[in-house]
């Protein structure tokens, strides 16, 4: 299972096999972009590079994928020879994890002869979508939790195995605190928590007695878990004495877990109940089928709950359960000289943009995200002499012709895509999570407030250099006038 | 990653360690059941149990995974020696993969000292839960879709890798008749298919081009993608240009794949373009974000789709993206006997079902389900006596008091748990897909038409003996008495 040559999508094999049988051995690019933000959020974030790279490394066709193919009778002897000395030699541009990025700005630019560039595809997807997902989805329930931490609790209803593994990965970058996922804390090197379920009370004869030993056995790391019986009259009373006898002992690092019932209520009564017994520094931790939006309600109420352990929702991304995220042939060689080809639909926010892209940040004094533009390659070094003078920069809608608008105070930019593989060697992948958390706060912390809104939040804008924008227009007009194709 | 001792929340490993220094070595039954049915849906199909039962025998806690819990700081030498031995060595009964079930009857029992139980819950829960809901999502489509084929398409949107392998390997339980994941294929023997994308269409010059190169590669499995430019003025006549000169070679297997806009007007403008052409035999393949609905409103409008390719909605279960199955603690043992216990709720449906237990279910002369009977398991002989003779035998309604009825007019009945692991030895777990997929087959054609409907189903019985309910209740009432727990 580690080779996942054969994680691909079959017609991805039969399109390589006839590029080979026609000869067409060309220099492609393709892009990676997202058609919409997830859960109609202002933004989302990019996560599950690190992972993709990894694999793509490892992509090789042994004699068990060779002879799997071979029997399904579609593949002639000439292929598969070829497929067993294949590996991607290609050039990847890309975003970092822990970007912000926006609908329709290439976020991974993929170089290399269309056998390749096509083999790859459902595997980039596959584990960019995902993650990306899960990332965008953390970063929702941060905005709600504000500094308080968050853990994420979900392996018992993730989507398979990976499905809990991959989730507990991109919610360790988008920022929670722990996750549940034992395995997943060894694989990522995060923090694993846990403390008690209900079975633990129910295995002894009185809910006292079961806090009692879990305390006579996890003395510094006492949460109780109190509504396996009736919270207020049995849960948090017998917690209070376990407290106590802990402090007499001078141990104070304990609390309970709430995992039922109306929250805003029990966690009042309970901090009254703690605070007035003496037992001022319990902690109060939440789980119970929470989301984004039940957490900013209950902080909202200033529900007195020190930290959140959320689930089924955080790592299925409910109710949202899959990124729109597309890989498109965007160009193609022809002699020395990539040429633009864009996939034209009657519908114009479907319509690609063409060429060999890349994407300027410009950020206003304060450190917050003004827009990006998009440029062609090309044009790098005139775009970024016109930035070092703070000339104005035209914008233009992607797909509104009379749309557009000059950027000017911008105080600094940045260059989004940079290339992390050369010739099918890994260059730069970041597998330190520690580090991809604090770089996607820092990310986070400079998107304006006004995109954050869960409610029709402001639209960031992403648009097209004049170049661009007149390039992608010809190429429209050449299709219009060729109906035969 | 083939030993999955860690994919597992980390309480249970904390909880572990406590039982193991309380000295509880009891033995206990957990029981495996849903709380709803997803989507709305009047049934759920039970899957993921073969390749549970397939890791379960696999856990081990090898060098490093004990290296990573001593360096938590949490764990004690004396416990890891004992997890350095460790192995599964209870019993599980449980439902077939491919079974009808619903909600709070048992689906799986494990028996086991209170340590090995609680270890493999969240692994359990993560492989049932997930694969369940995909063949139930399934089951839908394939309502929807009636006899027509349908194709998995879900990898490039998938929860992470193994979210797309598990719900290839569910859905095809389900139902399904290929996958486009070559993986999946492979692993699980079951069909994989595929043929063009849109870049296979743009990196020609033409589209008839494309077209072309592609038959004269796969002349026997020539599905062309019609909507890279226009489907009706530019995808369907080349794509019947190209059928022409496939029938001179006698060649007749061939067709369209549509992939975006209004699907019942292409499919319709589509069949009349092709059969005007003489090409009668061209098959029509949709597919475009579908799911059951929309599958169901084209089928009602007579679209003459031949078959579906579902992707994104199937494999990610959207709307609805986790099934609720949980893991209860339901009896321990005392003496030589199981003493039942209960988890006790504000909410009666939260209440668990105490006890050892299974599940009859009544069948019609029809061999359509009725109902279903949870029984004690020490009530089986009493109650196929009664069976055989036919006599009349009470339901419970599992939380209301006054409602029950008489079941009488059955014609078969069948005990739904089964014996699958011994001593820790897997028993019995069908491997072969396509028998599952036969088997799920029957037992939804099992089911009566008013509990299909996506709207209101009619909720199916599930009842308990009267055994049992005198029990639950007994339980109840001593809860009740006793609040200080």
């Amino acid at each position: 299972m580690d080779n996942l040559s054969l994680l691909t999508d079959f017609y991805e094999l039969t399109m390589m096999q006839g590029y080979y049988f026609s000869g067409k051995k060309e220099e492609v690019v393709f892009d990676y972009f997202i058609r919409k933000n997830p859960f109609k959020n202002g933004y989302t974030i990019f996560a599950g590079l690190e992972p993709f790279l990894t694999q793509l490394d490892k992509i090789q066709f042994r004699k068990e994928e060779i002879d799997y193919l071979k029997n399904t009778g579609l593949f002639k002897p000439d292929f598969l020879n070829f497929l067993e000395g294949f590996s991607f030699e290609g050039d990847i541009y890309a975003m970092r994890e822990g970007d912000i990025v926006f609908p329709n700005e290439p976020v991974v630019r993929v170089h290399g002869s269309l056998m390749e560039a096509q083999l790859i595809e459902s595997l980039l997807l596959n584990f960019l979508n995902f993650q990306s997902l899960i990332a965008t989805k953390t970063g929702r329930i941060l905005q709600s939790a504000g500094d308080k931490p968050v853990l994420e609790f979900g392996l018992r209803r993730a989507q398979g195995k990976d499905g809990a593994l991959s989730a507990a990965r991109a919610s360790f970058i988008g920022g929670i605190a722990a996750t549940s996922n034992t395995l997943a804390g060894k694989l990522y090197n995060i923090p694993a928590k846990g403390t008690m379920a209900h079975s633990w009370v129910m295995s002894f004869e009185t809910e006292l007695e079961s806090f009692r030993e879990y305390a006579r056995i996890y003395p510094e790391n006492c949460i109780l878990l109190v509504d396996t019986y009736d919270t207020l009259k049995s849960g948090v009373p017998n917690a209070i004495k376990v407290f106590k006898e802990l402090q007499k002992n001078d141990i104070h690092n304990f609390g309970i877990r709430l995992d039922s019932g109306d929250l805003e209520y029990l966690s009042k009564k309970s901090r009254e109940m703690m605070d007035k017994e003496g037992c001022q520094e319990a902690k109060i931790y939440a789980s119970s089928e929470l989301d984004e939006h039940i957490v900013e309600e209950l902080e909202d109420k200033n529900s007195p709950i020190d930290a959140w352990g959320i689930g089924t929702k955080l790592v299925t991304a409910n109710p949202d359960p899959a990124l729109s995220g597309v890989y498109k042939l965007v160009a193609k060689k022809s002699g020395n000289d990539f040429q633009p080809v864009i996939k034209v639909s009657n519908n114009p926010v479907k319509m690609t943009n063409p060429g060999v892209k890349n994407v300027m940040r410009f950020y206003d004094s304060e450190n917050k995200m003004k827009a990006d533009l998009i440029f062609d390659e090309n044009e790098e070094e005139e775009l970024q002499a016109r930035i070092k003078e703070n000339d104005r920069i035209r914008f233009h809608h992607p797909s509104i012709e009379y749309a557009h608008f000059d950027m000017t105070n911008y105080k600094t930019t940045r260059k989004m895509l940079n290339q992390v593989v050369k010739n099918g060697k890994v260059l730069a992948a970041e597998k330190d999570l520690n580090k991809l958390q604090d770089y996607c706060r820092d990310q986070r912390e400079s998107i304006h407030s006004t995109h954050k809104r869960f409610l029709h939040p402001h639209i960031y804008k992403v648009s097209l250099s004049t170049r661009l924008n007149t390039m992608k227009k010809r190429l429209i007009e050449e299709y219009k006038r060729d109906e035969t194709f």
